[in-house]
């Protein structure tokens, strides 16, 4: 029951674990079927077997790592095949004793200096899997033609199988529901800016609320961005990945995949902030909510700006358009810092005790760095939309209206689904 | 050039590298001797070449690691055999024209359940290389059924040159400087704490010192905390390959990995304030010195005894043995956090900008935080202690000698390096 139920959650979660499972035994059996069939069978032989294995240890679920590893596998086992039958007939010249020796030799000194490499950074990131097949292969070649005679058909035939099974593997894995994950990382990257800015909405309330009430839905947005902190692996993986994709949907081939990294870190730097920020939510000592209520109308107006400027980054971000929007919120933070800032030099707690007005001040004085966080994530959306060449969109903002008759006027997105009240957006191409 | 000098930095860095790449060729071209030994091949004909792919397959850097892929792949062959011989036999029951389409059928049941069950996390994190050569042999030994009527002897010989693969890894990787990856679990998660102790013993200094003068002593652990703040996923995989791992040195074979994750979620939470008072280092506003220095005193305190406590912390967990020294340094933290309080509560600061304060107060209040951190690590590593049955020596601290004895009669491990001078530790057991 537990595991039924874990693995209904677990298709539910995301469907595409259920296509992925199906791709692969279709491609498992498409290619067993190669045994079957007389005519086929008969170029290969038992060599056939290859195919099918190259299958199940190529197709991954993502077509970054598909062709990854299919083109490391591909690439290792030429070189290696040729490497191979060339090490074989220089050995099989000491005759049939000093042979062993010989190819013993050689193989001690690629594994040796092939295992090494594997220790690179960037070859580890991109290349690990081809070192180990280039191994395995040089081995399977050099050794067996000490039995075999044929090294030179057993490495064509090897190659080819290889050949046939990463093709078969790469077909079905891009022309059935593909999955790029070049897409997942942009899609990861620009969620985990909205999550911060989720947070933001709902620090604002949670911090400065009065009574007791507690808000459900604020609450999932205050935890969002604890999966923000430890993002950097999994975004590296993704990186990596994404870069043996071809252009697909609006992502071209030469993506700066990775600038997304810098967005990345630039994310996280801000989330460390945000984490700062949380801790004040559930402090021992607490600034009382009087004192609170003198900073309140500020402090929310930055955070409720910050959000609403990460939230519209994530968005435009996701669509992959360049606007101005963001950088309006931004504006309009920063004024509320201003007014934040000299409040806090205008002796309002004079009379209140410092070690309780810590807390308030900390948390206005997070906000404000905050807002050069957001700074320096906005400068790198737009190099990478730069880089990356998005659309451009000009959004004229006329923010002088008064109150009445913007929230009438206000043009809204109807995908991003956020209210955007202080300020009118025209878009004009 | 540019290679040879990177070859180098990373022998150097690591010689355990150099040594697993001649373990490497010396598993592979031991192993390939089974092909040229003739009485050797008899046995088991082309399959022998089974144990050399095995051999690059399953080798790598640590024994968990190590281990975990062998027993996968040997647990995944024997059933994977079983399987697909039975599936072998069943199909040719119903004649040369059901074959095929009965096999093709299970091939493609197997190939979608194996490959959703991959996406269960407990699985992906233990079992995910079983399952791919789980559908691998199973593939292999039912599909060749149809070409090769002696599948039962190609399961066995499958299965028995895959364990002499196995076997002759493990005795390498065991026998011949064995990296465990349990021990560097261990050395990680302490260094990790270690590094915290670093930045904070900086910490004081930096933050009051006067003029421009710069430590470049101190620049380096101000940096070092950096990378506890992403070490979750190299933690989780280290933890995972430390299961598979018999006992060894002071390492039960039950030894509770699991809570050495609780420990390193706590460092890492304690680094997020890190990097919270790191942030005040550099900040744009800073309050002026002579107001810094009117809680220069305490809060350096507070840092140096944090410092303290995070180092024989780290220390003594190192050693593995459970001492009281780190709790009399939380102590005496909190004894100077006291200090900082009704130090923070008095008007010191009247006449003072309060925008000014803030950076200042929030490096007070960060510290303070800090010690709660420290605390919740100690208790975690206690539990851990316990768990592991570290060896516990009991500390006598006489704290109350004047300044002049006390750095006469300090007994200090010559290992830890760290001076102790404000108590007295009488190692009684």
């Amino acid at each position: 029951m537990e595991i039924a139920r874990k693995t209904k959650k677990l298709g539910q979660d995301d469907p595409r674990r259920i296509v992925h499972s199906l791709k692969v035994g279709l491609a498992i059996t498409l290619v067993s079927l190669f045994y079957y069939f007389e005519p086929l069978y008969d170029g290969f032989g038992d060599s056939a077997m290859w195919a099918v294995l190259t299958v199940v240890l190529v197709f991954e679920f993502s077509v970054g790592a598909t062709l990854g590893k299919g083109l490391n596998r591909m690439l290792a086992t030429l070189v290696a095949a040729c490497l191979g039958a060339g090490a074989h007939c220089l050995a099989s010249l000491s005759g049939r004793k000093g042979e062993p020796i010989l190819v013993a030799t050689f193989v001690f000194i690629i594994a040796v200096i092939t295992t090494f490499m594997r220790f690179f950074p960037k070859v580890k990131a991109r290349y690990d899997y081809g070192m180990m097949i280039f191994i395995l292969t040089f081995c399977l070649v050099s050794v067996s033609g000490y039995r075999d005679d044929q090294v030179l058909e057993m490495a064509r035939d090897r190659f080819s199988t290889i050949l046939i099974g990463c093709c078969a593997s790469l077909i079905v894995c891009i022309c059935i529901f593909p999955v790029w994950i070049g897409e997942n990382l942009h899609n990861s990257v620009s969620a985990n800016i909205g999550k911060l800015g989720n947070f933001l909405q709902a620090f604002g309330d949670e911090y400065f609320r009065v009574a007791e009430e507690s808000n459900e839905n604020n609450k999932s947005y205050l935890q969002g961005y604890r999966t923000v902190l430890t993002s950097k692996s999994s975004e590296e993986t993704m990186a990596n990945f994404a870069r043996w994709e071809p252009g697909h949907g609006p992502f071209g081939y030469r993506h700066p995949w990775k600038m997304y990294l810098k967005v990345g870190n630039l994310t996280r730097d801000c989330a460390y902030k945000v984490e700062a920020l949380n801790s004040y939510l559930n402090c021992k000592i607490q600034t009382p909510a009087e004192i609170r209520g003198k900073i309140q109308v500020p402090c929310k107006r930055v955070s409720l700006e910050c959000s609403r400027a990460l939230k519209e980054m994530a968005s435009t971000f996701r669509k992959m358009v360049i606007t101005r929007s963001a950088v309006m919120h931004i504006e309009s933070s920063k004024k509320a810092a201003e007014e934040l800032k000299s409040l806090l030099k205008t002796n309002l707690w004079e009379e209140a005790d410092l070690l309780e007005i810590i807390p308030a001040a900390s948390v206005a004085s997070l906000l404000l760095e905050i807002i050069e966080c957001i700074e320096k994530i906005s400068e790198a959306l737009n190099e990478l939309g730069k880089a990356a060449s998005f659309r451009k969109i000009n959004a004229t903002v006329l923010p002088e209206l008064p109150d009445s008759i913007q929230h009438e006027t206000v043009q809204q997105d109807s995908n991003t689904a956020m209210p955007v009240p202080h300020c009118v957006i025209i878009v004009s191409e």
